[in-house]
């Protein structure tokens, strides 16, 4: 299998050794897997062909003969998927290991980031969201779902995207928030929202 | 197959409809799986026994015969894996959605919770962050690894837990900052680590 990765060809020095092409690069060392890295510079970046392959613009991205990916955290699960380096050989393991991959990416690394941030005096939170949210629409473009068909990923964006409606910051994105309420549309979602406010309705505090 | 959830009896009214098992609960119905779902409390969330299932004390977790596993959105993937309504049937195409998955939760995500934030003035970050990696370490306990043996979920926390070193919070967690070490002296990831420092070293600007 031909492995090609996508890094950065330089960073300033507080950045070397951190960038998440780090984590890639381990997963494929752990596996045994040969690899080639493309380094991208900030004009490859911006450009039309590798927003193509990594729709913000970020490092790293992957390439195999089988799928194109971007997304440390999907590209490591998807080689421990093929070496057992990197995860159990059955589905329960499996389970319990992508379980970690994303507790470690949602559940711990928002709280350092917001540590780091605090103590470096990061602001401007909202030009980032908006960075974000700009790259993601020009990927969703005028499809209806982002690989095409609905999938778990439309539906996990779906409950992000609508912790911004009241904020009003996704109505500046009406394909974005197209996208929420063709998802938030489906019987399903339906069904597992009243689902939920059942529960709150019969134990509400007299 | 017989699936539990857990989700809260109640919640003020501003969460309700955005607690997490919605996700869990949605992926269900679209996949036409049926399900119980067990009510909890604050009491609960404390409880040793609840954090054997889910070691933040948060909602959902998930239980079938097969797996005991926490995190709306591995819970997600993992019913990805058995439902078409889900996800394509092909590596490839499972590796896509979980791409779109992960971006949703830490390329989106954590920067709407930062706008989110800071607009209610929400401040305390490092408070947030002492509670998850408590708990984290809590789990760890005198384990060498997450789930026993190196998977790709320590891999990824590794990467995380890194970030923190400079900022001294990692050092107040002697178990998470020995698991860090412990994972940093493995060969593959000093080969990987200098991997990446080397095209620095090569590009650095004149």
């Amino acid at each position: 299998m031909t492995i090609e990765i996508s890094a950065f060809r330089w960073v300033p020095p507080f950045a070397q050794g951190y960038v998440r092409d780090l984590r890639v690069r381990w997963a494929l060392e752990e596996a045994g897997f040969p690899y080639a890295a493309t380094l991208i510079g900030p004009k490859d970046q911006s450009s039309e062909r590798y927003r193509q392959w990594q729709p913000f613009g970020q490092v790293p991205a992957y390439k195999d003969e089988q799928v194109e990916l971007f997304e440390s955290g999907a590209i490591v699960l998807y080689l421990a998927r093929q070496s057992e380096a990197l995860a159990p050989n059955d589905e329960a393991g499996r389970a319990r290991v992508m379980q970690w991959v994303i507790a470690a990416l949602n559940s711990i690394e928002p709280f350092a980031q917001n540590v780091i941030r605090e103590r470096e005096r990061l602001p401007n939170a909202e030009a980032m969201l908006t960075k974000r949210l700009e790259c993601l629409s020009a990927w969703l473009g005028d499809k209806d779902y982002l690989e095409g068909r609905f999938t778990a990923g439309d539906l996990i964006m779906t409950t992000v995207l609508r912790e911004l409606v009241d904020s009003g910051v996704l109505a500046r994105y009406p394909a974005l928030d197209a996208l929420r309420q063709r998802c938030e549309a489906r019987p399903a979602f339906r069904r597992a929202f009243d689902a939920q406010m059942q529960a709150f309705r019969e134990n509400a505090p007299a």
